[in-house]
């Protein structure tokens, strides 16, 4: 048992509670929440003076991409695509198990405690979540083997994947989808279908860019997400990335089928693929929306705190009204709508009987100064950093400690600036 | 003598040359920059595998708000003016004070070794930065009689501020002037003439929102900065903030004068007044542009090194290019260009003969890596945080080392706590 003396506790539960107490973690479970908890626990951790959230959930990313990070910066799409994508082909086994090491270092250093990532060699991720203690919603993305450069057909892959990795500890296989211009009418339902025999989610790229949605309307007569909806593929299921070049009767769709989006500003932000994914009409027809960093070649790092800013601030600026997207919201994005996006009730928030997914952060930095139950979730989303996450605690089990995190971050660190090095020298 | 030993050096100088070497400090200089420095120092601070680069400079805050951070969020500007003016009215020389230490910290804490501020009683922030070792360009906020709340003439005040404080070590005073919506042509022409008297510059808000052009132009049927040149104010001293809602025409104005503009960008796209300031044309006619946080009022912290990637990625996603503000341009504007914009030659950059502002940073927490002669830029502007920021040397001293500041930050914690919880709460 773990006990969590005397934070602020932000709890993310449905009256959106702030208030000092201590939180007792048996196994993997938060057991109880009240001031004063006397019980032994194995470990106590004093909180005073810090706060107590539930563990961030990014919901869309290429953590691999972590060792080719600042190696394509400030180009037009389609220079940053060939470059991208020219790394990306050169890529080993090694890099992408060492850039998902050094991903989800910087994850866990900044409060993340689940991610969704979309990528192949999706077990080699699988291996970095085990060894890191993280939670990994992983989707092995899917495409048309015309385009893909994964060996053997990528249906099968991803099937193999789920089946290889479907009673592992806080992995949650999912199929990914590269995106419309990518994948057939063949490859989207095969991949719904292979979700739908697994019990899992699917997990796909939507409507980043304008270059495809006149695209794919030019070819289908449809833009992405009717065309997906009339196909049959759109369910409670789907998490969508980025969702910027959306019609409202787009959104509706969406909503009627209970897909979710994952909504990656910064990286949106950064390629300038132009547009502003329509957040307050997601709202307003009921679209879950979460957020994803996305990967480190368009953010370029993972800190979902950072995410979180910049998600409030570019809609005010966007809307010219700073009443859209208000801290509280944000914050929930970051957490309990990460959740929801996951079709996973356990995580997301602080409450009795929910996975001990927690973090504690310093509440005695002097960007989170005053501190009080009303400044606490505008400090979080507005003037803290990822920096300032002290423990992070994924399924009951201290990941980190005083900034210091249970695995090797050394060698993580070397072997990462090692074969990113190389990874980035061979290109430039 | 201080020697920074094997570091890589983001000179910042003509040439943007990045490099490892060695630094070495004479005084408040920079003696030499070399490999392989053998002499001997007092202080030897090893930087291998670290970042030296030039202290960050920040153009426009009002730093003691500190304390009065996450007081005001997620309101229409109205709501926002009211409450934050409010409890700006009940503030006391203590909670400026202490405030300004607050910032103060934070500011070291992410790499700003020099601040330009504009508020009333400087004389506390001065004694702020007396205490702190940063460098301070403080101006006092001068307004017509009917507007202020300061006791006595703004004017006078200001220039007894400047009087009282022209002899001291890092403080450079300063003409403040709040803003065209408060101030007359008397106002601005009498705080330009006591600048032009002391030899010091003028700082002020310019064209933040429309309402303020708008009423200007109703009232003088020019816009604001039209009207600032033809009353003859303008020139290389004068150091404007926000310029976002300035025509083409206007900025030529700027150009022509030698005026320079402080950008805000998370202040602007926070409070959501509309417009993003048109830099690549300011870039075109020639006007100097730096970077400033604004106050915590509306940031709601002061990291400028945050503010340097929401800058990059704000124009790129305004103008649907990626290629606008480079992560080298972003840099520039946070360190040799806000030099510019002081009109202070001997800071911004590391070069030989000058003054000894220069930060060092970790290079080895997750989000620098891979770090490269080629990575090392955007990584500092698109990866880091001010957390990574481990060594502060200003002026020659070192304020910080290894994250500890040499005076004593428990008390200013502790003491704006105090003053921060009692501020806000007497307003909520």
């Amino acid at each position: 048992m773990i006990l969590l003396k005397n934070g602020l506790i932000v709890a993310q539960d449905g009256e959106r509670r702030i208030f000092r107490g201590d939180v007792l973690i048996d196994g993997d479970r938060i057991a109880r929440i009240a001031k004063n908890i006397e019980e032994r626990a194995d470990e106590t951790i004093d909180c005073t003076g810090d706060i107590i959230a539930p563990g961030l959930i990014n919901t869309h990313g290429h953590v691999s991409m972590a060792i080719m990070r600042s190696s394509a910066d400030d180009l037009q799409l389609h220079d940053f695509l060939d470059r991208t994508f020219a790394m990306d082909a050169k890529r080993t086994r090694q890099d992408v198990f060492w850039g998902s090491m050094l991903g989800i270092l910087e994850m866990i250093r900044t409060g993340t405690t689940s991610f969704v990532d979309l990528y192949y060699w999706e077990d080699e991720v699988a291996k970095a979540v085990k060894e890191t203690g993280i939670r990994g919603f992983l989707a092995w993305a899917t495409l048309d083997e015309e385009f893909t450069t994964q060996e053997g057909n990528p249906l099968s892959n991803a099937e193999h994947f789920i089946k290889s990795h479907s009673d592992m500890e806080r992995i949650y296989p999912m199929v990914g989808i590269q995106g419309v211009y990518a994948a057939s009418k063949e490859t989207w339902m095969g991949a719904k279908q292979v979700a739908l025999e697994h019990g899992t989610m699917t997990h796909f790229h939507l409507s980043e860019t304008r270059k495809e949605v006149y695209e794919h309307q030019a070819k289908t007569g449809k833009r992405p997400a009717e065309w997906l909806d009339d196909i049959g593929f759109l369910g409670d299921e789907s998490l969508a990335a980025h969702g910027v070049w959306l019609t409202v009767n787009e959104i509706r769709r969406l909503a009627r089928n209970g897909a979710k989006i994952s909504h990656n500003p910064t990286s949106n932000m950064k390629l300038a693929t132009g547009g502003y994914a329509p957040l307050p009409e997601m709202f307003r027809e009921g679209v879950s929306v979460s957020l994803g960093t996305d990967g480190c070649a368009t953010n370029n790092n993972l800190d979902l705190m950072e995410e979180m800013k910049f998600a409030a601030i570019m809609h005010k600026a966007h809307r010219w009204d700073a009443t859209v997207i208000p801290a509280q919201k944000a914050l929930d994005m970051a957490t309990i709508d990460g959740a929801k996006a996951l079709c996973m009730e356990e995580i997301g928030s602080i409450e009795e009987g929910k996975k001990a997914d927690i973090i504690i952060l310093d509440g005695n930095v002097p960007e989170a100064i005053p501190l009080t139950d009303e400044t606490v979730v505008p400090n979080l989303v507005y003037s803290m950093r990822g920096d300032s996450v002290k423990h992070s605690i994924i399924d009951g089990k201290i990941v980190m400690r005083d900034r210091k995190v249970f695995f090797d971050e050394e060698t993580v660190k070397r072997r990462a600036q090692e074969l990113g090095e190389r990874l980035i020298s061979r290109q430039i």
